[in-house]
């Protein structure tokens, strides 16, 4: 596939405008061919008018075509080989085994959408029949399920240029659910998002799905973002990205005189919480796992644990976890940004007072503008300090790690108590702990989306039962995962129907049960017929 | 029960303040004793930190001691018998009769939540079991279920003082699914939040429960709504009210740095269409249904046919259901406040451009500051006049129809595209008309909650498949419903447990199943063992 560089609008190709951004080669500091056009407000507004037009029908079409359609985006994803591999290596750094798991798991995650909606059952179709004889008045027949809400805007992620940016989980939630996708690429990987959209459109044209079910638009500044956000006809939105870039976007998205459901996941410390018993009996163990989980992807997770919280004696575990953490050797960022937020945060966390700076990679020569190598970075503070000063609670987004030793139980729970909203919290202990702990787990338990015992928070498991997501700040709203089988519920609403004649209700909802799925009947869980799932 | 006028901040009452309220009798326009006093700002901050206090426990409390606790307030409730009557129907100018059905519509509410959280399977319990075989990485033991989000506000509805108001709707959603709840009461109806929140509260204390799962709060202004609305510890917000107070609150709410679900059921105009082969064959039937719905309870229910479209001959139903309002008795609304917007309204369409009034009540002797009676209303205006005015679709609260005649087809769907949110869109016709006109049910069902068919919209069943509620603007947050089972999800977000020992896990996360729920295992539905619901 030659890259062309234009947004795809519908199933056409945007306009050749005037502004333009490139890809950038984080590791030589090069910017990369060819130029990517700047969508123009008119093309914004066109891919949603398309986008509205199309979902009458789409969000009508039932489960087994927008499966089969999921199905032929990953096909495509796979299709494209190495071709796709080199340019999203190219353009992030990332190792090419990195891009090709990543690229394993968007298809996966393609098809384990495609399986749910071909099952059908995730609608949760509920079904009261009508009792005329019902005293005093008679019981009306009403029948509901979750129907999608419109045209949905979903923002790239920096950090997963396949899994989280344009064939990504919010894509797939929104699309399988029943919803068109307009897509702003995220400028770090636009030859990577030109790739997958383009395996999205054609897998939409080969389906003979209306156009505007999918676009993709470029931006080299924020105008098009903005204008998805504030579009009356935009109906709801997803966002992977920084506290600054999702809060920015709430800010535009508060002034809509419709409010919309709006996604953003944002940033987690995601503190891990090592009990006594583990740190006495495993410290080596913990070091090394925690080390691993800490720089992996250069510490590009949103999982990255970024706050580790010891009690009892943590000598050790500290100068095993600071050695590792030193051995590590430098490694390129995903853009020139990303890198200089890192250093920065460094630099700025360094000059706490009453933090100990127990380990940074020597920098002098990574300070050049276009280079976005990195090195790790182990902080070590006492409770009483994270508890007097906020700025502890800020994700530094990289390979950096924060110690954070409590004297005792009571400066434990008390952190717990004071932690803001994460997407995951970790507790490493024996079964012991954690009744010894109860108290401990109850109070995180209110404060993240999952609740991770003797893992690393790194690693997303999609399955039906994965929560990614939070209370915020780690999203702006705490009732939806990211990730997983619960995703699909994200971009959809409850519909009923009240005394509709058969013919007149979607299959889901008709006597028959046509469609075959699991359905709660007169208030009961019913089985279908002839099938065992 | 003696009426004592003061707040319920956990197991206490409130002070006797100097800023007093006093209930109002809109039949005769007198104040009614005693006086009710405004919660303090001290006050309203204890409400909120007790609840949060009361959190962690009640949260985790197991489905049947909740369960027990509803039921305790519905068998308060009924236990009042006609002294609560008597004091609403002096309140609110209700008939007595119909306020015994909404009290038994509230205690079937609260003992059908009970019923649902004793079963106990819908925290939809996910279970995805480790396979430490996996190639390339072992799979670790995924396991997720729907938790309470904390302590929740509600904001009572005029119209309904008992159903959607301090043992209403929301508060027995945020309840069951394990929330605390502070209330605060309506102006209208002081003396019946007294009854209701002293039910709740010694239902709460009868079962041990922490104090602070519950308080009541009075206010003459709206400092407490405010204060409520802007507090840390405060995590989601019930409103059921007008369009006017619900984007008020939301605009408070959106200052706050941590956004919370805000659902605010506020407005609707609730369509009727009657398709040609309806307005042939039964007008008469269908402007007597039509003239019971959009008269009952002096027209101030949400779901009140306030907008009625018809395409075709139209002349006899629009005489014959001018005819029937204009016979209908005058009745008296709710407050001082209802009845004048309602006049302020009448006054407002009868004198828009290219309206003819086809009916309106003599208001003379209305016009009296203190007395609530007002008369129905009959407007008409074409399809043209609608589409080219936003303010038909405004709604006016109490016995006002507007009549809508299209000229064509392609009117009529241009109304439907048109067409703001809505709680319900009704329409009228054949099974052939649905099959006829299912380009106007399919733009219908993405501007509503419910569709009804050859029915009226009046008359919200309380069942597992109702949804009440819709795009904005009839609500905030169409995602949701206030009314029926889907609602014990509106305060709840999923919480997921990654490899935690069974007893470190929620009952209804552990291996055998104690609590003998439906869950989803390893992608199937799992019927649990000896049950067949």
């Amino acid at each position: 596939m030659e890259l062309t560089g234009q947004s795809i609008i519908g199933y056409r190709r945007g306009a050749k405008t005037s502004t333009v951004l490139n890809g950038f080669n984080p590791s030589t500091g090069e910017a990369l061919p060819p130029d990517f056009y700047s969508a123009s407000e008119t093309e914004v507004d066109k891919s949603v008018q398309l986008a509205a037009e199309s979902f009458v029908h789409y969000g009508r079409k039932g489960g087994k075509g927008r499966a089969s359609f999921l199905r032929s985006i990953a096909e495509n994803l796979v299709q494209y080989g190495e071709t796709l591999v080199e340019r999203t290596v190219l353009e992030t750094g990332l190792a090419a085994a990195r891009i090709r798991i990543e690229r394993e798991r968007t298809c996966f995650q393609l098809r384990f959408f495609a399986d749910m909606v071909e099952d059908g059952s995730w609608v949760d179709a509920r079904i009261d029949r009508a009792d005329s004889a019902r005293i005093p008045v008679p019981k009306p027949d009403v029948r509901s399920m979750l129907r999608p809400l419109g045209p949905i805007a979903v923002f790239c992620a920096s950090n997963f240029p396949l899994a989280f940016s344009v064939a990504g989980g919010d894509t797939v939630s929104a699309l399988a659910s029943g919803n068109p996708v307009i897509v702003l690429a995220h400028y770090s990987h636009p030859g990577t998002a030109e790739f997958a959209g383009t395996a999205i459109r054609d897998a939409a044209l080969k389906h003979g799905f209306p156009e505007g079910v999918f676009s993709l638009l470029y931006d080299s500044g924020n105008d098009v973002a903005q204008a998805l956000v504030t579009h009356p006809l935009v109906k709801g939105i997803g966002f992977t990205g920084s506290r600054t870039g999702g809060t920015a976007l709430m800010k535009v998205a508060s002034f809509r005189s419709e409010p919309i459901p709006f996604y953003a996941e944002m940033s987690s410390v995601n503190p891990v919480f090592i009990l006594p018993n583990a740190l006495k009996a495993r410290s080596d163990v913990v070091a090394e796992d925690l080390h691993v989980s800490a720089t992996l992807g250069v510490g590009q997770f949103c999982t990255n644990p970024g706050v580790i919280v010891t009690m009892g004696d943590s000598g050790e575990f500290v100068s095993r976890f600071t050695e590792l953490m030193a051995k590590k050797d430098s490694g390129v960022m995903l853009n020139r940004n990303i890198a200089a937020s890192y250093r920065r945060a460094i630099f700025d966390r360094s000059a706490q007072p009453d933090v100990r700076v127990r380990w940074t990679a020597p920098s002098a020569a990574e300070i050049s503008q276009n280079v976005c190598s990195v090195g790790t970075a182990v902080f070590e503070i006492n409770a009483q300090t994270w508890l007097a000063n906020r700025v502890f609670q800020d994700e530094v987004f990289g390979p950096a790690t924060l110690l954070v030793h409590a004297e005792s139980r009571e400066d434990l729970l008390e952190i717990g108590r004071r932690m803001d909203g994460n997407l995951t919290a970790t507790i490493l202990g024996t079964a012991d702990d954690l009744r010894d702990f109860s108290d401990l787990v109850s109070l995180l338990e209110t404060k993240v989306g999952r609740l991770i015992f003797n893992g690393s928070p790194t690693g997303v498991e999609v399955c039906e039962a994965m929560v990614h997501g939070g209370p915020y700040p780690a999203t702006s709203d705490g009732r939806s995962t990211s990730v997983g089988g619960r995703a699909i519920f994200r971009f959809t609403r409850p519909v009923c129907f009240q005394n509709f004649p058969d013919v007149g209700l979607p299959p889901e909802l008709q006597e028959s049960n046509p469609s075959g799925i699991w359905r709660m009947e007169d208030g009961r869980h019913i089985q279908p017929a002839a099938r065992t799932r």
